[in-house]
């Protein structure tokens, strides 16, 4: 495994010219990509966050595109500087790293899975000190890298903050896992604890009875949207990671871009009307990164087919940067 | 294997799947149909309220697909549950039923109009048990809908909540009982009286001010959209109810979809820059659904050809959704 | 007035209204259905023809709504009526049966190919004499549905004339028995002859030139679009069925959604400029209809949710059809 | 600077602004119009082609924005010259006036159409010698266009050269004069004689059985595209005009865009696969334009909603200027 | 019938028809032109207000099509009644006339600018009672249409009032005038002091550190949109211009469409997730409408190719208005 | 100008991941760049072909995002192999570089036009036994790479094969060199005289009268895509060649995409209804890719913004496949 990060992973399929990135770079001309015939490791003690396309989708249970999302960012980055206006923060003096994409099987999903929660179980071993951050991909990832944190801290209890439409408390004996099913497979697995569980942005009628039924029993928290804006993204945000962090060692934050309105969201394969809109999000995601004991992060289930106007994609874009702004601050604090 | 070809396969899921609906139905499997071919009449005392689709769009005065809404939002089904987990509701124990479509002529708009009112005449008359909600079609046939009641109930005092960025007060003289007329139509038919409509929604250049003066000398109520989000929607919508509570036997709801800001509803033909948020239009035709005197509810000018990505559609299913919510809790009051 | 609501009303019309069916149908009319509340096996000597839907796309190699393809069509079937002008031919006579879609597995795609596999051994073993038409889809499915056939009839030498723009003829070994694999699939698993395939509609540098060598190794045959067209497609089209049935048993039409050019198969995820046209389409398959020996057809590889304007949908409704005239004409040969 | 605003500033271009015609008009720039404040007549001789808009489409079958085709083929002619490369033509010193729209009633069709009837006759009672040329609307039109023709000239005998992919034969007591029932409207009324109509255009599964047969029994001619290929479509159109004005005194050309391929005319409501070429079609009215007894067109069901990129606009006035330019050439054959 | 072809027809409603206009118009028929063939100066003293188009994006970064803007408003003009329901102000005894565009070089960009500068010039030296409204194009003509002012009134101080998600303040050494330059190249040449611009709505990473440093440095004044939201539009706006009206003898107010979020205008080429909505935008046109010193306006970066739905082209159309009301209102107070 | 290509040229602005090249290349990684970091030349000696892109549309008459068309045919390179079937050609065994793009100025387009032209010389100066091809942009360009050509080789005689709807004979003193200009600019400067022009693709109503005389008064060859079918394509082409070819020492091929019929060429700005198919576009580059004195060649007028699912551009790709395949076939003829 001398060879880490590839070939688990592939390197990003294109990449920008930093030939000619000014003083002042856009994303595309930050965010840093390794040498893919280089055959020694890199210096990972340089970096601060490392961003992992995860391209899966054929897990998912009405056919998404998700699988082309990574990409999709990738391409959208030159629309943004890395400096964010609101909180007056630069991001360019933080060291992220692009590693490529896990490599994935076209018709063995379990495999595909496989390789998610190795990538992650390598990213944990090889440079543990930098922040990951996954790109999806459906929703069925969350589990496998969950997982993969897991196997290399065994000892850790593990928070996950959700920001969703939906409790993805679907059983694993129907179909197997997935997307309907990554927090119930954490369950099961006793990979995490329902109490550690912190869903926010659930709302109408996309959620089976059952499912609540399940949540309840299972001790899972949830705060739904209409509760959440009463009193406030922030501190509902807020309260939620100080009460876990009371609990856990490490909390994962996991953003379905359905937990979006429709509206601000078309892109998210089952976005609905009556979601969260954009400026919530960045605030809830902000929030979030500046929790230290956020450690990890993955955003699923944005189709780039589906968008229009890549406004989707941009506001996953936007997510990422928000979450690093967050991130950032930390230090500061 | 003696159940060939079942259950190795599936029955075409266009036709839907009762045989496979599980216990916990999604609202394509709740939502019942009659049968054809059945010579007898049903048992209406089982329903609680019955679907009555509406396909005419012909009499709208802009080029309009209307027509289509009833298959669209059936179509659309399939994307919710029963559960409203905003309100921990399950309307799976109500019994709704879909009627079908009121038969249309092709070009004959005033047989159109007057199969329409038949529609709901025997409605009143074969199951006054059952709540009424018409799924237009464009805004005209809310006058015929009213009128049928009336020929029914001809003592009864009839009220109008209007959720509308327009007064419907065109001139029948112009061009007809078009989609700009069907409050006027009410008035001038001696149906309703000017202050027993109460209309919320009103904002912008979307109106003649020839139409304000005419509601004004009528005595129609009206809310505008900043108005109501000043002193709050549900309040709003309460007190309308509430003062047309006062005076009235029973109380119509009639949503025309271009109340809906462009953003949030493309698929309306209408619908304008400034309108209503899809959160404040659920909220407010949950209030309705709860208040006693409501017995009836329309859902107009929603143009699936227009629509993108099926957010104005699945907008629409949500509004019904929404209503039932509040109509189950009346009980529970 | 004791049939209400019948006349007033029609049913839903989204399940197809048979009570209402003209006495000459529109398409939707005519398929017929079984009753999945049935106990009882039809009498299935009274179907020509089985439709059967193959709703799998996780195997595609780009990501694919393909799996929403049977649906589609269904939609599509009230387009078209049963006559068919440019023959003269009526195809209300004949007796087709949509079956259904076979039961698929959302992460288990080895589990999907066996379904389909028995689903093609259970038609043939219950009715024989019912000619298939599976309607995908990727191209997948095609290696699973010959599979079945051959499980049951294990002596017939099978031939495949295949309307694609690519060989299909990838290395099962890269990423299993996905949609670039078919026709390496039958070969290697002894299934198929190469001789006995022929591909009728390659162009232009959508094939690695690895694939050419191996089909020219495998001694598969193969017309480009552009050799069809100066010798004339039906006349192509002829000549390789005639030297296939000297050879075989049985001929299995496939047909690629794909070969269309993206100008009329904008729905095809991998139509490409410079392919095939619809009228050529048609007339393909209505002339391998006509074929004694052609006794099963597929169609995959079509994506409705990248269609506009339901274009290749139509287009793929239209091919059933024209190989429906052509197959009922057999008889009067 | 006296001249001020001009000519520092352009009139705004929405109106066509001839006040900067050059020399060499575009289309926008060439066909005029009446002055609606003048109270006398225009002197009508100068005229040699009349433009009259029929934005009538309610009494289309199924939903269709065709009404709004008039306004957009006038946007479009701002993509023309008036110069003919391939006849090598330039249209601009024909006369052609652009008259205006026939008013329309919203919820009144039958007020519609008589209005339709009584421009074409008061067209032919103030300038029977300019050509009238209408452009609808939805095929309903060209029934009452025939009538108003027939009002005024009781003893001529038309003909009707139909492009078409329909038979437009429906039987008018289902559903009153929709748009599929033009050419039986006119058989049974009297106004033209079956053997009088002949239809080029006709193919695949667009037309029920009957209507073919009832055709058959009227003894209305036409011939399939199909057929119109294999013979050469200009040689189709030419027989078939010759072959009428060996009968008729008037011939009346009515084009129905869906006859397009789809994939030419996405914006005809029920254009199809399978049909034909925009390079036929212009060619075909070319023909027809040429021929002496060619006296009246219409060009109806483009629906501009429906239409992408306005390609089938585009086709549309493409099809005016090629009918125009067969007309200028009369003179000189 | 002496009116023939009036009233039977309407003019082609392409060209306003102002003979038709009702009492109470529309805003195309309320909107005035001027007769382009007239030799003689208008009356400019009967206007209130001027619309003058700016057809230029070639100097835009990205490519855009605000070019076509000018001509998009117009067209959606129709939608718009002159009756603003919340302010119960009727626009249509303002006298507002459309001077039409200002003339554009295809390849000699410094042209188009100084063409520009002349237009304002030209508006201030013949007509200077009435106040300029300019419809762009894109940003860069903002720089050219305020020095066009300061060329008329040298010793006016004039301040700028910014809705915009950038600070339009890159280095004009760069590309040259471009649309991310305009206030810079204001304050360079000395047209504008920093302290004199108030920029409202910046928020996210759209802008880069060095320009916030820059903006500080030069004494510009801006508020976020989330600060903005904290204290109220209308507050926000009330206190900026109240504080330049303080400093300045003229507030030229500049709206860059793509202050909107991306749900609200998709067709503001520049428009991000985390942007303003269109009823904040109205609202805060309206207060700058009101406010005396507020003496011209533009709108620019709205590319109507990149629109959906009208809804971008519509929000500007809206904002004009819910300017013009406030302007309306000045009387009044 | 030790640094050729750069700084006058950008590289790509991203480019693919070659270390996972296939044995069999697919587009993107056999096409090559350079190291944009190093301060060496490149070794000439071992290209073919360099492909230029260069993104100026600005010039464009109507608003154009053409020079988005090098970066999407860049990204499109992944959907082709290198293998062409029709020819039974490999490519990749030609060596082919990507030079990335000529620098553009915002707001000077004159200097654009420099840049481009600079770009040709030295193209010819540092490695003038590599064929150049260039990727507009609009068509104003191929007047400057042809200048820029006759600059390094001032005594070669030049024709041009133009595949065009249009003449591109405007005068530049209307609007300076725009892409209406092209030949004509470089007839008046002596670059090329007017019997050197060949243009094949004329057709319908899109070029003025005065056009066509210019043509033929100065002498330019065309042939109308009427005349080119009926002679067939591939014929007409090479007899403009051989024509060509014994007058002129270089032959240049242009290929205006808007040469495309408009259902096959969506995304160019100006194609027309009545146009070129695919098909036979890749028959004539790739006939005129085999002529030895055709030395240079470009691809304009595409517009990616207004593509759709990627169909032009994707024609794109394959035009300089096609045109490669014939350049490949020389050596071997």
């Amino acid at each position: 495994m001398s060879q880490y990060p590839y070939p688990l992973l592939k390197p990003p399929s294109f990449c920008w010219d930093r030939s000619a990135a000014s003083v002042e770079p856009k994303v595309n001309e930050w965010i840093q990509t390794l040498d893919p015939l280089s055959a020694e490791q890199p210096d990972w003690s340089r970096y601060d966050a490392a961003l992992l396309g995860v391209p899966l989708s054929r897990s998912s249970i009405s056919a998404s595109a998700a699988s082309e999302n990574p990409d999709a960012l990738r391409r959208a980055w030159k629309y943004f500087t890395t400096y964010n206006l609101d909180y007056e923060e630069d991001l360019s003096t933080l060291n992220v790293v692009d590693l490529g994409d896990v490599r994935q099987h076209v018709t063995d999903i379990a495999k595909c899975h496989d390789n998610i929660r190795q990538a992650m179980k390598a990213m944990r071993t090889y440079h543990p000190g930098v922040l990951p951050i996954s790109l999806g991909g459906d929703h069925s990832i969350t589990a496998m890298l969950v997982k993969g944190w897991k196997d290399v801290h065994p000892t850790e209890r593990i928070g996950i903050l959700q920001l969703d439409t939906h409790f993805d408390l679907r059983d694993l004996a129907d179909n197997g896992p997935s997307n309907g099913t990554p927090i119930r497979n954490l369950l099961e697995s006793g990979t995490v604890r329902g109490e550690d569980v912190h869903n926010i942005g659930l709302h109408g009628f996309f959620n089976a009875r059952s499912l609540k039924l399940y949540a309840d029993q299972a001790g899972v928290r949830y705060t739904t949207l209409r509760q959440a804006r009463r009193q406030g993204i922030e501190v509902t945000i807020q309260q939620a990671l100080d009460e876990l962090a009371r609990k856990v060692d490490t909390i994962y934050l996991t953003v379905d871009m359905d937990v979006l309105d429709i509206a601000y969201g078309p892109g998210a394969p089952a976005s609905t009307p009556g979601g969260m809109r954009t400026d919530e999000l960045f605030e809830a995601v902000y929030t979030a990164g500046r929790h230290d004991k956020v450690k990890a992060m993955d955003l699923v289930c944005l189709d780039p087919f589906k968008d229009r106007g890549e406004a989707t994609v941009k506001a996953g874009v936007h997510v990422l940067l928000s979450f690093l702004t967050g991130f950032k601050q930390r230090e500061r604090k």
